[in-house]
């Protein structure tokens, strides 16, 4: 007989949750100061000196792992701090961790109703309020999935599966398995500056990546709708099935806003699946400023499926993502992608995971649900607007600024994107060539410092420059921002930029 | 200026956390407790009248957000009272629990190497280990995903990008487009009783679930290799390409592990790739006693990927699932799925997210490794042992006691799958019919009762049947096992059976 008494979880936990609360609340404390690096920079080679990462025979028990934990703590990244602004997403808040430590208790799987009622309902309200965010109407709602690259790729199977019936039974191979196919090569048309989980979604579904079009972007990386209708009809000529477009709100390096409305005027007009990733941009959509001031989400209750990602802006936890359509909510999905299987499903309609590409799924609408609660819907959409000040005027600081220069002025979105520009690199014959090594070689020195983390991005025809994401609420113009380019300025003294030329 | 001394995270967190410790060591208490229910089970309109599932547009702060926590704990099942029975997997705990709020602290992303060191090389040295424990050399690894369906795709994707690189790019379509490709249709093999994750994988990459070979079983679900290589030989006659065999270890309903070392001289004599979908019984690897005294993982070194779940049968909280390859660990999923993404991946060897179809990750390894460490290989293994000593003693009594049917006997893993047969029942004409009729039904009437949560399960040829997963390390035979059946016996009491049998 197996013994039970033996083992007291609670006991344990609540010993174990004590200790471990000391060390947290000391490690976001440190984020929080001034003078604390985001990280204490280690390569892998290293990591490995400093850290024992065997893995034993015999349990090391409460005190040994512990003991691993405040090493991985002192080694790994502090989000907390608001100088960590290499990513698109920041540090999480105290209810971000409430609400994985509540996850994380109830060890839930949000497949069927029957094992997760609760989190399973504020799946469905969650997803069904963000669409009336959007106008959407009535029947909107969605589902979560593991990332936003997820999110697109089940938005991409949906439309091929709601067009193509067929296809889920038969797969493509349409010719000269069945002359009656009524379709040519799948096509999809995304901009030049979109997400590669685009690309990655089409490899997956056998599309191909030649098959992809990029739409040309206007000088501040939005699509181009003309150039979409006009390569849209190239290739009905050449025989191919244009199926899926997909507009982007909030590019990935410059935070651009492709022009939903027109888009989605010639997705109707040839009969294409419009898609938009919102991952990053979309859940600006929770500040009225944004939807009064500006015209991001013109258009997008015309969207059939929209992916937005709240672990990213709104401070979520990793990983938040929710797919929202208007057309009948998580049932659109359950409707174009479930398969018998009779084992797990047996024809709730509260069953969400028939709709998903997968099977078991963690409970991620738990977390932006209790946000939501937490802060409301003015809370969320105020950390947005005060990202954009902040943006905005950090902007104004880098224009103004000798040796600084902006990609984009101002600035689309939330990235400030910036060359530093020596003296001795002006009018240099092979500038961008120079400027992309100059740029790497800052970047460098000012992560490896440990106190910012920030990321450079390459664009096609400009020198590669610094992407700096402001995202957290704890930003400060002068303590963070400002003092990231005395970083940049100071780290440039001592590099010799005519040794770096030399080598070009 | 954005005001920062205004926003305090680790006070607001440390008040927050004490309040959170009270409430769910007082719920973990309960489910350690005989005399409570797994569930205060209620329908989905039921549930809308007790919880306030507003999303406000002021936030309800602190007290608010608790009371929601409070209700949220209230209404969903409570996974850590071991008469949770109805999945694969079971509650957590608390090394679990720890993980998950480390997690949460970090906020990590392990993409890319730069933001979450230690968290990259605890997933590289975690797969390598698990390949060492199946014998799969020195250049063993792997990569963790979202699910065990999420590692079964990414091990299809992988085996057609590097069997057919072409298709990468150009897709499939290979006729009349490119008139000299080197295959058919591609078609995959895998047993009947295997997972629907399968049949989804295919049609998510467009091969179409008509292209899916089922292999027959055994009389306890193992696939039949003479069955299988007389399936392959059919589907080359028709011009088709085989390129994919899953074997599984550990089936969804009945448990059976497919003879693995068999299917790979099948699978290399046609040169398919062999996964395994291991998903549920793979980390049953971490027991030497399995190892030694049975046959189910050998040749699993053999296999190309393997797929396992350590949030199944070790109790590391969902998710947490592994795909492990012997052929250059995580290097191959990166040599054959990445697209080139300059903004993100700057050519380092340790991102691992170049060789996943997604883009930012959450660190689900750091679970496994703690966990690894806390309890040693030898804890986990022994919790593995336990389990299959409880399932052995429950199907023993199952056997014995009047009424109850095996369906497999002995059982072949850890569900231990019945029939409660009636007086009345037996000898009846549509028996099949009738018998599922009274499982639903008493299955029903036991699950809504609160006192334990179990499934029923369909398979062709004989009627519907119960199916108890014995899994959490607390289940006691006595109390909890012993007692299923007798609350089963109780359930049928008041039923009037022929009433059931007139409406067939």
């Amino acid at each position: 007989m197996v013994a039970t008494k033996e083992i007291d979880h609670a006991t344990e936990l609540d010993f174990m949750l004590t200790r471990m609360q000391d060390m947290v609340i000391d490690y976001i404390r440190k984020g929080q100061e001034e003078k604390t690096c985001v990280v204490n920079y280690h390569s892998p080679q290293e990591l490995y000196k400093v850290i024992d990462l065997e893995l034993p025979t015999v349990g090391s028990g409460i005190d040994g792992t512990f003991e691993l934990i405040k090493s991985t703590l002192a080694y790994s990244v502090n989000s907390w701090n608001p100088r960590f602004m290499d990513k698109l997403y920041a540090g999480t808040n105290p209810i971000g961790v409430i609400s994985e430590l509540l996850l994380a208790v109830l060890n839930s799987n949000a497949h069927v109703y029957q094992v997760s009622p609760v989190l399973t309902l504020m799946e469905i309200e969650v997803t069904k309020a963000v669409g009336q965010l959007f106008g959407m109407g009535e029947k909107a709602g969605g589902l979560l999935c593991p990332g936003g690259s997820a999110s697109n790729l089940l938005a991409m199977i949906t439309a091929r599966n709601k067009l193509f019936p067929s296809i889920k039974s038969e797969g493509y191979f349409p010719r000269p398995h069945n002359v009656n196919a009524s379709y040519g090569k799948l096509v999809v048309f995304t901009s030049e500056h979109s997400h590669y989980s685009i690309d990655k979604s089409a490899q997956v579904m056998g599309l191909g990546t030649d098959n992809i079009v990029k739409v040309p972007v206007d000088d501040i990386g939005r699509m181009k709708v003309d150039e979409l209708e006009r390569l849209i009809l190239t290739s009905i000529k050449n025989d191919n099935t244009p199926f899926f477009i997909n507009a982007t709100a909030g590019t990935t390096v410059l935070g651009a806003f492709d022009p939903i409305r027109e888009i989605s005027a010639v997705a109707k007009k040839y009969q294409c699946w419009l898609h938009v990733d919102g991952s990053w941009g979309g859940t600006a959509v929770f500040s009225d400023k944004v939807k009064a001031e500006t015209n991001w989400f013109d258009g997008s209750q015309l969207a059939d499926t929209f992916t937005l990602n709240p672990h990213k802006l709104l401070g979520v936890p990793l990983q938040c993502s929710m797919l929202i359509t208007p057309h009948d909510g998580h049932l659109l999905f359950a409707q174009t992608n479930s398969l018998k299987a009779d084992y797990l499903f047996h024809g709730n309609p509260y069953d969400l995971g028939a709709g998903t590409i997968g099977c078991g799924r963690r409970p991620d609408a738990t977390k932006v649900f209790l946000a939501w609660k937490f802060y409301g819907q003015q809370g969320l959409g105020e950390r947005v607007d005060k990202a954009l000040r902040s943006a905005a005027e950090f902007t104004e600081i880098v224009r103004n600024r000798k040796h600084f220069k902006l990609v984009c002025d101002p600035s689309p979105f939330l990235q400030i994107c910036f060359w530093y520009v020596p003296e001795s690199v002006v009018g240099e014959k092979k500038y961008n060539v120079v400027m992309s090594k100059v740029t790497r070689e800052l970047h460098r020195r000012v992560n490896q410092s440990g106190e910012f983390l920030v990321d450079h991005a390459p664009l096609k025809g400009v020198p590669d420059f610094f992407r700096i994401v402001v995202n957290a609420p704890t930003v400060s113009l002068h303590r963070d921002l400002e003092r990231l380019l005395d970083a940049i300025e100071e780290a440039s003294v001592d590099v010799d930029w005519s040794l770096l030329m030399s080598d070009v």
